[in-house]
């Protein structure tokens, strides 16, 4: 009879987030490493912002769409509003300007957190966001952008992703278009929404009502096309003529420049269609994307305007990982390396424990993972628990059949079992268990 | 003139909550990472539980107090509650219910994350609450319990905390009394409460109202008293009568048996007159306190009924440490290694970029975190940036006084200075960096 009861499995929990069990979980914490260990290696270092934030000051680098998504709720304590942050760049933006202004710039950030996000039953996306990004501060140059882009893809080779694209796009292009065009907001509002969605017939519906110079109705109608490999800056470059997009493309032109010095070129795509980056970007933006995922797993982009609504006028970069999609993504390769099997379930069939604790002891000092197996049943039982729960090795200790002084570890894949004397046991396990790999 | 302008610099942030700037955030990912590994070691895997839960489905498993100190909101997908998780054990009461009935038993969990809660203006407590845990479950053994404790004693140990004592409990003990006293529900809590914050007059003033047998009365005065060395055990066996009670002795003796074997026993305190463990405690309780500290950095103990409130009759037992309490403690300590430094700041005199850039890809290769120093200013100006910014080296490419193939490398701290051959470059900083340590 099993001791589980059915009537709390129905109870789901929200929608839009999940409870990661043990295998996910060590996948996730494999993509943590990696991250970090990246962002360290380039000079970043990490801030932990809080879990919640006064609405006023947080909704201060936050654009209506992300301040409608926040979940937020009265302070007990000050009756001010309080809001559980739905983006972390508002955050660090607000902890520049607050705590940073007696440090030389640049400065260089990054962070491993959660944010939770509003979002429609019918959409399916996740409430909880898992993002591990960083944020370059005090710096204007392509360099500094194409620094962002170099991380991301070291940071997907690390993770032994191969195909991906990054998609390169410059928000200054189109609204340089845009604004040469001298349309009210309202119209703006609507060729940008029609223009995000590649809906070209509602685009050419809306122009075709205005009255606007056809060189410039040209430009806008040719955005959908522009989207390539990099010779799309040249064709760019024949069709627009404002100041304010040739800049764009300039500085577009400098970042793929430098990437190719990074030795990323090939994953390059440009978009200058693309103008989905948020409200706070000022320049150069970029996703990753990886075949049949769905959804970006990074992005990013300049942001420089962002920190003057603090009070410190700094221009900045930067981007995040999308830590759930690289975990979809990982989950689709068989063989990472990231979900740990542990290797000893330590059984004892002695009254007495003092050999038992120290065996443990001795073999977590030398970094195997022991688990103790406390039940009493059979070693049999020891075995079947050991498989269903991923564990490499039985060691059973003062088992009938053995001699005072003897050990015995059991492979659990194939069941090699071997006797071992007790003043030989580390030697052996190191030799059983490299064996095997 | 400063680019920094004071006006946000007053708007604080919620009381409660905290930035973790970089030196303390790296703290804290040293004390997760050594808790962690122990946790690993011991064959605990790690589980994410969500960061929403239905209000309903969680407030299962937690008692009215941790209920009014849970952030709720209304769900706009569902219209039901939702909370911000106030502690994580409930749960993973939840996902053992809802998800491990698939699983042998037993199952070893950690988790590392942060749970909210609310709390008195005065107070000054934290309302957001670093948790690094573990949960048990399945084993009513005391070999279980022990196995809380002695993680916690390793754990901290490993973090090169030497004075600290784990104050050991066991909530039955005072139950048994209590129960054996024959009084309304009311006066039990008076008592409790009474008992709880050691107020030794109250106690008594309430007892001399109640028509409770002399005996009783005198096993619950005695309580404030049954705190010391594991010597209390046998003193308080000789004063209390009722079986409930003898058996919480047993049982705690056994434990202290355990831990004697774990070789931790000097740093163990009893005391029979704490009740402060959480409502779902049945058994063991423990508290890990470091001197000067005013509160406790780990916590924990049994709860043999959470479980069945999810429809699931197991035993359990866990324990979590409180990270923000472990930092404060370490900060007290000059030398802990947590707190890196930055190994070099990459500075570029020429107008090509390709020789930095790949100067700064193989030194990465080769582990060292290379800033890359992109704003133009002169080398002087370099040194001080690294100096304010704790990087141990100025590294620069280019520079006027050296030849072509030239480099040269600035420890920050003394400023002394060495011109290298580019073949050279990697042999020559490994000599010069390990000289340093």
């Amino acid at each position: 009879m099993s001791l589980y009861n059915s009537s709390f499995k129905e109870v789901s929990i929200p929608k839009g987030v999940i409870d990661l069990l043990p295998e996910q979980a060590d996948k996730i914490g494999y993509i943590e490493d990696k991250i970090r260990k990246v962002f360290e290696l380039w000079g970043f270092r990490r801030i932990i912002p809080p879990m919640l934030e006064y609405e006023d000051v947080l909704s201060v680098g936050m654009d209506d769409d992300l301040k409608a998504k926040a979940f937020r709720f009265e302070d007990r304590q000050s009756g001010r509003l309080l809001v559980i942050p739905p983006d972390i760049t508002p955050q660090v933006a607000r902890i520049e300007a607050m705590r940073m202004s007696g440090y030389p710039l640049p400065h260089r950030f990054y962070y491993n957190g959660r944010v939770l996000r509003h979002a429609e039953s019918q959409s399916g996306r996740s409430r909880e966001i898992f993002q591990s990004g960083v944020e370059l501060i005090g710096l204007d140059s392509p360099e500094a952008d194409a620094e962002m882009v170099a991380m991301a893809v070291e940071i997907l080779h690390e993770l032994g992703i191969v195909d991906f694209k990054i998609d390169l796009g410059q928000v200054e292009f189109f609204r340089g278009i845009i604004n040469a065009a001298l349309l009210d907001d309202n119209t703006k509002q609507r060729i940008q929404s029609a223009v995000a969605k590649k809906e070209v017939t509602l685009v050419q519906e809306i122009l075709d009502k205005e009255n606007i110079a056809d060189n410039v109705k040209e430009e806008i109608m040719a955005l959908p096309r522009l989207f390539g490999g990099i010779e799309v800056l040249k064709s760019a470059s024949g069709i627009v003529h404002n100041q304010s997009s040739q800049r764009a493309l300039d500085n577009l032109r400098q970042v793929v420049e430098i990437l190719k010095i990074h030795g990323v070129s090939d994953q390059l795509t440009i978009d200058l269609g693309e103008i989905r980056g948020l409200h706070y970007h000022t320049g150069i933006t970029f996703e990753g994307f990886i075949p049949h995922l769905g959804e970006p797993v990074c992005g990013g982009g300049r942001y420089d305007t962002l920190m003057s609504h603090y009070g410190v006028k700094v221009p900045a970069t930067g981007f995040a990982f999308n830590l759930l999609a690289l975990l979809r993504s990982l989950e689709k390769q068989p063989d990472v390396e990231a979900s740990k099997s542990r290797d000893i379930l330590l059984f004892n069939n002695k009254s007495d424990r003092r050999d038992v604790l120290e065996i443990a002891a001795m073999l977590r000092r030398n970094g195997y993972s022991v688990a103790r197996d406390i039940i009493h049943h059979d070693s049999q039982a020891s075995l079947a628990y050991a498989e269903r729960m991923n564990i490499l090795y039985v060691m059973v200790v003062g088992d009938e059949s053995l001699q005072q002084d003897e050990i015995s570890l059991i492979r659990v894949s194939d069941r090699y079992h071997e006797t071992i004397k007790r003043p030989d046991l580390l030697n052996k396990v190191h030799k059983i268990t490299n064996s095997e790999k």
